[in-house]
């Protein structure tokens, strides 16, 4: 028993240090590991399969709303990333520049991508003539780097993988449309698929993108109590069109400049399901986006037909995503390792089930049993698995609830916003020196002016002048 | 009329400039665009949805064999390219090189991925510790950046998509296993799906891949006679384990190194596309890859009804990857649009067509016009589908059989290569000095040492010493 446990006791509890307990799942889970370049990230199959049921499922919900996939280079010329002012001082200061091409200097640095924002621009700039040529919907899957100080796996790191969506419009109207609606196939996502609810609103001037008109989000709440930022999709207006020179010719023959969008999600969703989801066994996977959503375990294998009928089980949930583990290991080591690694619904099989035509089914997120007769195998693992998602996503709503927090004073918001992890709803005047003071004496950072406004109180909560947002504020990853 | 012919009258005649061809139908097929980086490209969405298609069909059959997919970073240090000693020699002329992140230059310089051997062998170092954790058969799907001098667009760019398989085993013979087994999985790909029949065969020492103990290689013959490397995959043995030190305890506890593999496809396999089936009409794209398969054109959709029986006729296609093209352009315009494209069938339906409750097909592959009762739409559609699928392949397979040729003398040889476009197979002594020779002379390359071997003749046809191989000789892209 000892050693059974010796795997699931290598955890730090997430109680004694959250840091530390991440840390351990995320290289217990064998989700990714360290690169020899500072900051990167190797993705390990366990990480990559549930990035990979990510895109499946975003790219289904992008093309139904009519996207189409392009790929756009990784380089960019330093020239063009320059074109657009307050893009290339937001990230001209974290990028990294190729300067030699094989062994001869390049004429012109090249950047890696940071964002596509340039490339997409400079590509329209010559590819849309007319109104006929709008819409243009594009969506690129890919890698990119952003040269940051400190990182942590999966939450900031130099290189991420991602999505970025890059759309150009005849009307400010229809961009405006189009950042909503991808800001709303996130949240929705993001609640059904990954059991993690998000609130949606739209970032202060000070932590908006840059070169964006406006960014909105959707925050997602961490056990610890800190705010993950979970998606961003921003509305340019015609700033870059402008910048770049986009322009096309609508139906009365005028010239007239694009209005542009971007939207983007990343690898950082697989650190926002290990700090939702997870507890002191391990990971914990909603079943959607679980790579393996169900796993057989035979109890007593080496007794006669256990074996056989594992696999008989195995078989006949072949319409979930189902592992059968019938290697040498003691059951409780199977136990653990399932656990570690967050398989959603684990069903285990011995003599004295067989005998009463039982199983017994182990939730993931609460360790409940069930017995279950087999008959009703696949029936009773369907509506568990449904459980189990609907679960934690309540469940998930529910802390999110309990640590989101309401102050109309400086007083009140400062000894929530040191003593309670988590959202802290104040009202606020609008002004950047107010998120300043905030950001400096609290450490707390606005992230978002939530579309549901409440009116908490007539004055900001930290200068006193007249309130003119209701803003979630949080420390954040 | 006049109008309706534009589009296609813009592409030049394969028979009068067959690179001028090739670039017109990349651009007017809309696959891809030139980018501000020379030698970059831009896939656009046409161009994209193929590589979509390409990746969905091997990743299945990949993890039909077993495959995980993992992500390793863009980034190289200098220091562990350098450590294999061929492989280092082969790459660094041609990597792009990372000097500073942000403002600070940096320690040691990065070197943007042209492979990631490297990246692998220093991950499976750690990673690896007993026959337990063996083998480990991983694949990434990426993008790399190699600098050539002469770009064309899918067929040698400086940035390109692939994938790139890498495997560690316990046995040279199970290493050796996975090679062939991957080759074999490539061959049937590109047969099966792409309609492109290829040649299997072993690379010679001066063309295996750089740290490679052997090169194996499909090779494709265009329309114009010329060879396309079409996918490779390499058996390492253990010299890049022995330069990284990937070791594990066997089950006798004795330290072992692995035995490696790789292997890769890339998006040059859309240039094969383009060249192995296309005409002067544009793309002609084999069913199974083609993102769309079959487009209704209602004729005459001024007329009542007709449009509702086009969009009936696209709804009982929706087995297949179907549309309809609605739209106010002509039918004339519409039709010469979607053989540019290169969508495999064509349905069209009129009035003349509805009266008789019929539609006519056209096949994109021979413009062959076949009348069908609409009672058996479904049922007419597939099977054309599958006939020009299976009629795509053989055609090719005709055209490399006429365009295969032997030679056993050195006058025969260089009659051939210079005035037949075409493999030429030849006997060889095994020696470089003869395939530099006929590089020199001929400019043809030894395109690979079949895995059917004929015996032409007793003798090297270069230098006339005694011949070890008969090898496929050719000019290449």
């Amino acid at each position: 028993m000892a050693k059974d446990k010796k795997m699931v006791e290598a955890i730090t509890s997430m109680d004694v240090d959250f840091a530390q307990w991440y840390t351990d799942v995320v290289k217990k889970a064998e989700l990714c590991d360290y690169a020899s370049v500072k900051g990167c990230m190797v993705i390990k199959p366990a990480g990559y399969a549930i990035w990979e049921n990510i895109q499946n499922e975003l790219d289904r919900r992008f093309k139904e709303t009519g996207v189409q996939n392009v790929y756009m280079p990784l380089f960019i010329p330093e020239g063009l990333l320059e074109k657009e002012k307050d893009h290339v001082e937001g990230f001209a200061p974290e990028v990294a520049w190729v300067t030699h091409g094989g062994l001869e200097p390049l004429q012109e640095r090249l950047c890696v991508r940071p964002t596509s924002e340039t490339l997409f621009c400079d590509f329209y700039a010559k590819d849309i003539h007319s109104y006929r040529d709008l819409p243009r919907v594009y969506n690129q899957w890919c890698s990119v780097v952003r040269w940051e100080k400190t990182t942590r796996p999966f939450l900031r790191s130099r290189e991420f993988l991602w999505q970025g969506g890059h759309t150009a419009h005849a009307t400010a109207e229809e961009a405006e449309e189009r950042t909503i609606q991808m800001l709303n196939v996130y949240a929705d996502f993001c609640e059904q698929v990954l059991a993690i609810p998000v609130i949606k609103g739209q970032k202060t001037e000070k932590e908006k993108f840059a070169g964006a008109e406006s960014t909105y989000t959707i925050e997602a709440l961490m056990h610890d109590g800190k705010a993950l930022q979970s998606g961003t999709s921003h509305n340019f207006g015609d700033g870059f069109a402008k910048a770049f020179g986009v322009q096309f010719a609508d139906k009365d023959n005028s010239l007239k400049y694009v209005h542009q969008t971007s939207w983007g999600m990343t690898t950082r969703l697989i650190g926002a399901i290990i700090m939702v989801h997870g507890d002191d066994n391990g990971l914990v996977l909603p079943p959607r986006i679980a790579p393996t959503q169900v796993i057989v375990i035979p109890v007593q294998q080496q007794k006669e037909g256990v074996l056989d009928k594992a696999n008989e089980l195995f078989n006949r949930l072949s319409n979930f995503r189902v592992k059968v583990d019938d290697t040498d290991k003691s059951p409780g080591w199977k136990f653990s390792e399932c656990e570690m690694r967050g398989i959603p619904l684990r069903v285990e099989i011995g003599p004295k089930d067989m005998a009463n035509n039982q199983a017994v089914l182990v939730r993931r997120d609460t360790h409940e049993k069930t017995i279950i007769s087999l008959d009703q195998l696949e029936t009773a693992v369907a509506d568990m698995l449904e459980t189990i998602q609907s679960d934690m996503l309540e469940r998930a709503r529910a802390h999110r609830e309990a640590h989101t927090f309401s102050a109309a004073t400086w007083e009140a918001f400062t000894e929530l916003v040191n003593n309670k992890p988590g959202f802290v709803k104040a009202m606020w005047c609008g002004e950047q020196a107010c998120e300043d003071k905030i950001k400096e004496e609290t450490g707390a950072t606005s992230r978002c002016m939530p579309f549901d406004q409440e009116h908490l109180a007539d004055t900001c909560v930290c200068c006193g002048k007249a309130a003119k947002k209701m803003v979630y504020w949080g420390k954040a990853y």
